[in-house]
């Protein structure tokens, strides 16, 4: 990246104190920053540094006063770290956008067709019959099957494995080595003890603005015309599973290592933690929450409840029995100690029963 | 695919009502069924469809009496349902073996050995001293290290990596980005806190009919002539962990995200849930069921058992005991209000003890 | 690998009885080893064996007394377990490196540099501006991006994806297809219900004499000039899940399939079994122990503890807690029967409270 102080100033509506024409190639913090580079000043508690900093420029409130000569170019805003966020993501779409081309040698099959602005990475291969639209980034070394379609401003990081129909919307982030359309895990048992194969003919479809992490793995539905779903905004994070016809609804996060079952339905606006683990064929409401290491057997019907354990209960109820469960050894003898005293209660009480 | 109705029906010992010429490309639901597709009519809940159909043609039972014109080419056969289950199989059978030819750039080096019938897709890597057989797909991007084997009919999807030595056998499926050989945990610590590692020197053996879902990850024996050992029939899901010197009996079956540790041997026919954990060094019976999250850390001697929990005990135990977790701040409570009227009881019983 | 038995000898400080100009291509067993094959004699219990071996060298004890003839090659050493496992060592090490030089097609940017005798597998990609030491190993379709440095002596196995400005050390292993620098799952919710990606721009460390298993994924840092650290001599098994912020402190051991939550500090020496989860923003003391599928939410602040559980307390008194656990059922009827029985007791006793 390379923009001139007044190019930022211009994209966060501030105003200029300095030689707008200085160049800015970097962001840092403002005890970190180098010549090139732009920070902000904030926390008032970080003040001395704007004395002393290297950075070429520095965000600032507009109302900020020097008490000393500031070395660095100035551009005054309303909110510094709200401005700041928002050059970082600027930079973080930038970087992440940044590779176009086609580097040699890669592969494309010839009925395929890609939009503009776009980057194919060394290694990287498109089957048959593939769409991608504009914008889509395509790191070295990914693997795009027959008759995949991808939508605009997507993003496949390296060694991402896309078997043949899968759909991606836009503005979806796939993170390196995660799997899509992998054959559901359908096995019928024969009589001599050996498994047949039950053929996984659907496909997934990944709506926009969905988020994936690294080393997932999302299987494909089982009959044709059926498919896995991750729904528009859903986020899920690193080494996943997802298996055959799940559907996980929009803006759900889901945290590292958890799985869900077989043609399990999550609702909207779940928060999943992580390595829990849903049985299939279960529907779970709007707005569930599910604590860590979470076992789910059971479909959950009223939303926006919080459960923990495995099978899993109400959040606060499984830690109240949790913290019983730590005294059990106690609790065991207090119970013994009670029989003895009341067999002598009895005893003394009634001698002959 | 594309076949006359005629060959479906001499495929299924099918009578034809028709035009037994007309071509078939694709197989469909008869409610969605489009021109050039087959479907099939099983259950008489769906018997309107079939007066409507677009499909070519459709599968029926020899005794089906249309009560209205019938627009597809009939099939008759005994069982609708299975006929159209063999077709899927064969269906997913064509579709898996379709690919052929190489795809360049690929690597192969000059003493490496494949038989006919291959694909190997682009930027596939097959390293030196190795022999393939038949009809074997390896996808683009797939590594195969040297002196590894692997027999006829087997797929290797998109990334998968094989380490050098291992041993793939007939008819097996491996799926996206899993990894065959790696080395084994195996580290032994030094006296000052730092670890050496342990030569692993083994290898890998998947014997005839194993499939391997996505991200899964198999390491290699410790010892030279040793292997770690999937024995026929075996069906592996996404993001397993197999360690060193592990055996997974005839026919076993583990779902996602379950880990066996080093030198465990599980029994044939077992049924493992997702996201188990074994210990290591353990052998665990034939016909073991082991539920979703259960921790097995003792060998399992008796066969056919159902376990549950974390260490696993009894499945219906294991539920009975949780039950009763669900109630221990009830239960801790209940304890303490006997505490205290035993304590009244005696005091009042016994005044002076 | 080619030695004599004079060069072996030598490495061992060994002595030679027979002819050591006779050349060792393999280790092996004394029950298995074939001409070409060294191997050892250290257990009496399988002296039988040095009569009829067909190695072509054995490794004995200096006092080593033949009883026979012995047709092998003789190494007289003080302690032949220790010299053939250095033997082993040795040949790993070999086998590790001996790989050299450029496969076609590969890719390396122009402004990238590596050291003396590398190995460039087939497919691997280097992005621009990396920096690579002497002795690297870089297999088939590995992906090095921007920015990276890498020690010496570092293997990178098959398909390992290593994002811009990550940074490995010296004698590090990095096993296939694992993930190295991807986006911390860092999303802020919108108000309707939508996440917002908060822009991960920090790096990863890796140090010197790390190794990480296959198909793991560590997420990068935050914010610019933060990393997601792992301290020197580090062993990660597979599948291991390594959040944004996480630093794993010098010599810590973690099994696989285990997950360390975001911006939590993991000691020096602890001993991290499989399957276990940590929460975020947690530091764990130097020297513990978490066993395996233990759930850590709080921070553990004294050294050496062995926790389990989730949530993890005392090991034993986990233990303590799970026998009980077990006897729920039973204990619970007790109860019962101790209420019943201390009703009637009072009711004989009090009949009118």
């Amino acid at each position: 990246m390379e923009f001139t102080v007044n190019e930022i100033a211009a994209m966060l509506g501030g105003e200029v104190r300095g030689n707008g024409n200085e160049k800015i190639m970097m962001l840092a913090k403002i005890q970190e920053a180098k010549k090139g580079q732009i920070s902000f000043l904030s926390n008032p508690k970080y003040e001395q540094y704007i004395y002393s900093t290297q950075a070429t420029a520095v965000i600032v409130k507009k109302d900020f006063v020097a008490r000393k000569h500031v070395p660095a170019i100035l551009i005054l805003v309303d909110d510094p770290y709200i401005s700041f966020t928002r050059l970082l993501e600027e930079y973080h779409k930038f970087i992440s956008f940044q590779k176009t081309g086609v580097e040699q040698p890669s592969f494309m099959a010839e009925d395929s067709i890609i939009g503009k602005d776009f980057y194919r990475g060394a290694f990287s291969y498109i089957g048959n019959n593939v769409r991608i639209g504009d914008n889509v980034k395509i790191y070295p070394n990914t693997y795009i099957g027959d008759n995949v379609t991808i939508g605009n401003y997507t993003i496949l990081h390296p060694g991402v494995k896309l078997y043949a129909d899968t759909k991606i919307g836009n503005h979806c982030v796939i993170h390196a080595g995660t799997v899509i359309g992998s054959d559901g895990f359908g096995f019928a048992p024969n009589e001599d003890g050996s498994y047949k194969t039950i053929p996984q003919l659907g496909a997934v479809i990944i709506e926009d603005h969905v988020t994936i992490g690294g080393n997932t793995v999302i299987d494909c539905a089982t009959l044709f015309g059926d498919a896995t779903i991750i729904r528009q905004g859903v986020k899920l994070d690193n080494l996943i599973q997802i298996a055959h016809n799940v559907e996980i609804g929009k803006n759900t996060v889901i945290a590292a290592q958890t799985g869900i079952s077989g043609s399990t339905k999550v609702g909207e606006k779940c928060i999943i933690a992580g390595q829990v683990g849903v049985a299939g064929h279960l529907v779970i409401a709007n707005n569930t929450g599910l604590g860590a290491q979470s076992g789910i057997s059971k479909s959950i019907k009223e939303e926006g409840q919080k459960l923990m354990g495995s099978p899993a209960f109400d959040f606060n109820d499984y830690y109240k029995s949790y913290a019983v469960f730590k005294k059990l050894p106690d609790i065991h003898q207090r119970l013994r100690d009670l029989e003895v005293k009341l067999q002598k209660t009895q005893s003394s009480s009634f001698p002959v029963e």
